[in-house]
């Protein structure tokens, strides 16, 4: 068998970048000539988890190069948050924990989604029923996308899988879970040197709602008013890129990890939207505190498909 | 929670009765409120492996009930293959072995599917996964699924796993696997008082493949000829069908379950792309022998989809 090449989806986050480089170590143990590869730039928070354990990032790839046979996507399943020639490779695997769309095979494949919080923890598992020994980095790495993906165990995406699975990495990583995880979330909150552009798209991911194209990009803070300090250059850049991919809505979720709430900036003209699927008034800044709300998968994409479907 | 109900795909076969079955009853001692329903007549085949291990049929549904809080689907995902209403329904789990294609949810969900030669297979590993032991009467189900999907162990999509599961599974329902099997294989090839109309209904699926709408159905022989001294019947039903469903291609598939051939019957405007998928020309009755195929799912599909997107 030839090579495979392991990726998660583009605007790379931690458990996408971990994900990655992890099974691709479960699948050279069971001797697959697999490699990791990212679709963007490594994230502060990212790079302090790769620092801490002592690996490598991934290859950078802006797409499937000739040479590969087959690949394994991780963390993501529909085909617009993917390399660009996905439609044109063999997807052998899928590994996730998001709902799955926009996503198709001409053959049968290993498709392993589950409802947990983070792939990661699935990975855990996969490690277990391969009866393979997870080492201490590959242990930081997986621990290090759980506590990125529960907010420290916190989000309301994370289940008792992922409490456990987190419980039990720091173990094998040695690590003190909430010392860590702080350290690690706060690495990833400093925006200090982030551009208007940088912060729209450092996470940002689409999704098709209906007919709609709608963009939703999430940044932690520990202070989103330092971040709202740039907002005129902020609607600048989202306006360019409504624009440019031609989408009904761009969100942009600034999210406070101290407090777990959301302030949320909304644009383009799907932005009522947003209004109805969480009720609430956009101030005329087009912002809106989302209390209590964290999580883009669980609580946000699917209460705005909803507002775009019905 | 609420009702579960579990069901595989329309024109039901062996495999999407018995794990029907055989789920609902795993989840029944893991539990979950399960029941498990099917979408159309129990076929002889499926009706010989119930008798024998004492098992009823699962209850008919034209569609998902009110009461029902979630459904699980196995050994299927396209939409087109499940309940009429699959859109307005909460689908908690998917277990399969197809391809993945016209699939979403919008929200994340349990989606395993495996490229094994049926779903039995993966459900004997989720009875070892949840540490349940595998009951006579549920081995025996799972078995004849098995035989039913891979024609005794000899089509392509056959694996390893499902050799290892069969054999395993024969030990705890104590049967004699081959004698077990052919007889079972036997019982679903009598095709002697089915109606044209049956014929071309009792195992069809639909697929989208590019922009056609192409339906495959199949049945099992031990004499091919029989079936087509109803040749000119089945020319009229199949017509009707085109023209009710608008598709591009139906192809009715003869299998020869002793020499492992098919004798296929295309009708439709594109039944060209039959010519071009096996490298074969329909003769003046529009058939043609597809030498060694068996597989709908590995050898057919796979060739149509090819044939009609490039």
């Amino acid at each position: 068998m030839g090579k495979t090449l392991i990726f998660g989806h583009k605007s790379p986050d931690t458990d996408t970048i971990c994900s990655a480089l992890v099974y691709a170590n479960l699948k050279n143990k069971l001797g697959l000539d697999a490699e990791p590869a990212r679709l963007g730039e490594v994230n502060k928070e990212t790079q302090f988890a790769l620092d801490y354990f002592g690996v490598d990032a991934p290859q950078f790839i802006e797409k499937v190069a000739d040479d590969v046979e087959r690949v394994i996507l991780v963390d993501h399943n529909e085909f617009q948050q993917s390399v660009d020639n996905i439609k044109d490779v063999r997807i052998a695997e899928v590994i996730d924990h998001h709902r799955v769309s926009n996503f198709e095979t001409k053959e049968p494949l290993y498709f392993r989604a589950e409802p947990v919080g983070c792939t990661a923890t699935i990975l855990n598992k996969l490690y277990k029923e391969n009866g393979v020994e997870v080492e201490k980095d590959m242990a930081g790495l997986l621990l290090s996308a759980i506590i990125s993906d529960s907010l420290l165990l916190k989000s309301p995406t994370c289940t008792q899988e992922d409490v456990d699975a987190a419980h039990e990495l720091a173990k094998k990583a040695d690590v003190d879970l909430e010392k860590y995880g702080l350290e690690m979330l706060q690495a990833g909150a400093d925006l200090s040197d982030k551009s208007p552009a940088e912060l729209i798209s450092m996470d940002a991911k689409e999704f098709a709602m209906g007919d709609a194209k709608v963009e939703i990009a999430q940044v932690n803070t520990v202070d989103a008013s330092t971040v709202y300090a740039l907002q005129a250059e902020l609607e600048t850049t989202i306006d360019q890129t409504i624009n440019e991919k031609e989408l009904d809505l761009f969100l942009f979720v600034v999210t406070d990890i101290l407090n777990n709430d959301s302030e949320v900036l909304a644009r383009g003209t799907g932005k009522d939207k947003v209004e109805t699927a969480f009720n609430v008034a956009l101030d005329d800044q087009n912002r809106a505190l989302l209390k209590g709300v964290v999580s883009r998968k669980k609580q946000i994409v699917t209460a705005l498909t909803d507002a775009f479907t019905k």
